[in-house]
C-alpha cells in the first residue's frame, strides 16, 4: 500500500494503515472525552500518532503547540477546513498555541507558483482560518518563505536525511518536492526548537500527509526532540465520488469562497445513492453511504446528530428523493457560507497584519 | 578529470581544465590591463569564464557586482586572502558592489558546526576581509542563514534541477551538500535578482570551485539572467607540498591570524627545493620551482617584482641557503601578520555591525 500526499487517490479501506504504518485507532474513550467535536465524535478524525501521549502532556499543565499548514495554492477548500477546525479545537481545548504555515515554499516546488501569485491566496486563506475560529493571541501564522528558522532546519534536516529514505517513503520525486519535505518538517517540529520552547506538539492533518508525519518523527528522535504527534482525517471524496477532494480539479470539491451559484451548480450534480427510478427509490430507500451529498452534512454542514440522522432515515425509507433532498442541502451550506464570507470580509486586514509580521516563532523579527 | 571542490587534492596540470571544462585563458590584454593587480600580474589568476563581457559590461558603465564568500569553519587563511584581494580589486576597479556570503549553512552542510560555533568566527572572517581593505560602503556582507531571498532561492533552483545534473557536477554527495549547492547558487546570482538589479556579476573564486560557476551559469541561463562571470585563481599547495592547503589540516596552512611563533613554526618545517648537500646546493643552486616558501612570497608576501626575482636569482645561483633565507621569509611574514592583526583588531565592531545588520540585498531586513 502506498500514499502519496501529492496525490488524489482515494483510500477505500483504512484498516492496512494501521497495520502496515502503525498508525494508532481513536480509541472510544478518546471519543468520548472530545465528543463535544464534530470530528473525533463522529471518528472522522479516526487515528493518530501519539496524540494519547500528548493528552498526557497537556493534562500534566506541560506547554503545548498545533501545528498545520495550508499550501496557498487555491482558496480554503473543506479539507482545509477540516484541518483547521481541529487547530482551532486543540487551541480551546488545551490552550495550545497554533503554529500555521504558509506553505509558499511548498506551492512552488508543487505548482510552479511563484509568490505574487501566492501572497493574496495566503491572505485569503488565513481570513478563513480567522472565521472559522482561530485565536489569533495565541497563533503564530507565517509563510515558510518568510521564515528562518523552518528555511535553516531544512539544511540540518538534510545532514540527517539519506535519499534512500526519501525515496522510501515518497517515491522517485523531484528535488524540489524533497526540498519541500525537508522544509515541511521543520514546520513540524518548530514548536519544538528550544527558543520556542514548547514541550509537544500535534499536527492535524488528512491521513494522506502521514509521511510528513513519519519523516518528521523519525527526525524528531535523531535530534533528541519529543516526537511531535498527529491527529488523522479521514479524506473525503470528490463530488463526483470518484477520487479524494482535491484542489486541482475546482469542480471537483467546495471551496470556502465559492458563491451561492456555484455551490447549486456543483452540488447538483454530486454523486448521490439514488436508485435508477423513483418507484424503486420509494420502494428501497436511496444508498446513503453511496452519496456524496451526504457526505457534506455529515464532516461539515450538519453539527446536529439527531438532524443527521433524520436526513438518513429519511433516505434509506424511502421518504425524500434526491432531488428534493440536494435543495435542502445546497440552501444549508449556502447559509453557511454566506455567513462564513460576511464574517471573513471583516478579518481579511487582521490576515494581512498577521501575514505581514512574520510571526514564526520567538526568534522571528 | 574530476574537480571536487570540497576535496584537497592538487591540480598537478592545469591545461586539462581548459579543453574539458571549457575554461577561458587569462589573456595578454587582461594581464597588461590589469598589471597593477598582482593576481593578474603574475597568472595566478589564470583562467576565467566570461570575464570579458563582465569588463565590457562594467566599462559600458553598467551596475556591476562581485561577489564570494567564505565558510566560516576556521579563521581566515591564504586561499581566502587571495579570494578577498580579488573582491577588493574588483571594488576599486569596476565600482563593482560586493557581496559576501559568510556561508554557515555550508559549515553546517559540510563541517557539521552549528550556528554557535561558526559566529565567532564569521565575524573574525569579516574582520579580515575589511583588514584587506573592503568597502563596507559598497558591500553587503551577510550570514546564508540570515538571508531569506538565498534561502528561498534553493527552492527555486531546485524545480530546475535534477539529480543527474548534480551527480554529474559533483559525484554522489550526501543531501545536504546537495542542499548547499542549490543555496550556493542563490548566494552566487542574488546580485542579479530584480529587487538588486545589477547587471552583471562576477565571481572570483579558487578553481576547485568551478563547478559551483557551471552549476550556476546554467541557471542563470534556465532563469533569463545574464551569466555570472569567474575569475579564476590556482589554489596554492599544502606547507609540505603535497596537497592543496586546506583548513582541514591547520598545520599545512597559514592563517591570518596566526601568531609569529605559529609562522615560524609552520614555515620552518615547509617544503623548500633545497638539494642533499651543501656542496651540491652552492654548486648548483636550489630548485625554486619545488619550493613552497617562494610559492608564499609570489602569491602573498612579496608585492615587488624585482624583490621576488632577487630571491629567485638568488637560490638558483647557490647565494643563499634555504635555512637562511627561511629565516629572511620568516620574518616578512610575521610583519605582514603583526599590521594584519593590529588593522584587524580594530575593524571587528565594525564586523559584527555588519554581520548584524543581516544586509544581504534590497530585500534584507
Amino acid at each position: 500500500m502506498k500514499i502519496n500526499p501529492w496525490g488524489s487517490e482515494l483510500i477505500k479501506d483504512y484498516e492496512p494503515l494501521f497495520n502496515e504504518f502503525g498508525l494508532q485507532h481513536v480509541t472510544d474513550e478518546m471519543r468520548e472525552r472530545f465528543e463535544k467535536n464534530r470530528e473525533f465524535r463522529r471518528g472522522i478524525v479516526f487515528a493518530h500518532r501519539g496524540f494519547d501521549d500528548y493528552v498526557k502532556a497537556a493534562d500534566e499543565g506541560k506547554r503545548v503547540a498545533v501545528m498545520s499548514g495550508i499550501k496557498p495554492s487555491s482558496e480554503f477548500h473543506l479539507g482545509s477546513k477540516l484541518t483547521a477546525e481541529e487547530i482551532i479545537f486543540m487551541q480551546k481545548e488545551f490552550g495550545a498555541t497554533a503554529f500555521y504555515a504558509v506553505a509558499d515554499n511548498e506551492a512552488l516546488a508543487d505548482n510552479g507558483m511563484g509568490y505574487e501569485e501566492t501572497a493574496p491566496l495566503a491572505v485569503s486563506n488565513v481570513a478563513d482560518l480567522l472565521a472559522l475560529g482561530l485565536d489569533p493571541d495565541n497563533a503564530f501564522v507565517y509563510k515558510q518563505s518568510t521564515c528562518l528558522p523552518v528555511l535553516n532546519f531544512a539544511q540540518l534536516a538534510a545532514r540527517r536525511t539519506t535519499m534512500a529514505t526519501l525515496e522510501a517513503l515518497y517515491g522517485h520525486q523531484n528535488l524540489s518536492l524533497y526540498l519541500a519535505v525537508l522544509t515541511q518538517a521543520g514546520d513540524i517540529l518548530q514548536p519544538l526548537f528550544k527558543e520556542n520552547g514548547f514541550e509537544r506538539v500535534v499536527v492535524p492533518v488528512g491521513v494522506d500527509q502521514d509521511p510528513h508525519i513519519r519523516f518528521s518523527r523519525d527526525l524528531a528522535a535523531k535530534l533528541g526532540y519529543p516526537l511531535p504527534a498527529a491527529a488523522f482525517h479521514r479524506f473525503f471524496r470528490a463530488l463526483n465520488g470518484e477520487t479524494k477532494m482535491s484542489k486541482r480539479d475546482p469542480d471537483s470539491m467546495l471551496s470556502l469562497s465559492d458563491s451561492a451559484d456555484d455551490v447549486k451548480r456543483k452540488v447538483s450534480k454530486a454523486l448521490t445513492g439514488g436508485r435508477s427510478t423513483v418507484e424503486e427509490q420509494k420502494k428501497l430507500g436511496a444508498e446513503w453511504r453511496k452519496c456524496v451529498v451526504y457526505e457534506l452534512m455529515f464532516y461539515h454542514f450538519e453539527d446536529d446528530d439527531k438532524e443527521l440522522e433524520k436526513i438518513r432515515t429519511q433516505c434509506e425509507t424511502g421518504k425524500i428523493m434526491c432531488g428534493e433532498c440536494k435543495l435542502k442541502r445546497i440552501k444549508k451550506i449556502q447559509d453557511y457560507l454566506k455567513k462564513h464570507q460576511e464574517k471573513k470580509k471583516k478579518l481579511m486586514p487582521k490576515a494581512e497584519e498577521l501575514l505581514e509580521e512574520r510571526a514564526c516563532g520567538m526568534e522571528a523579527d
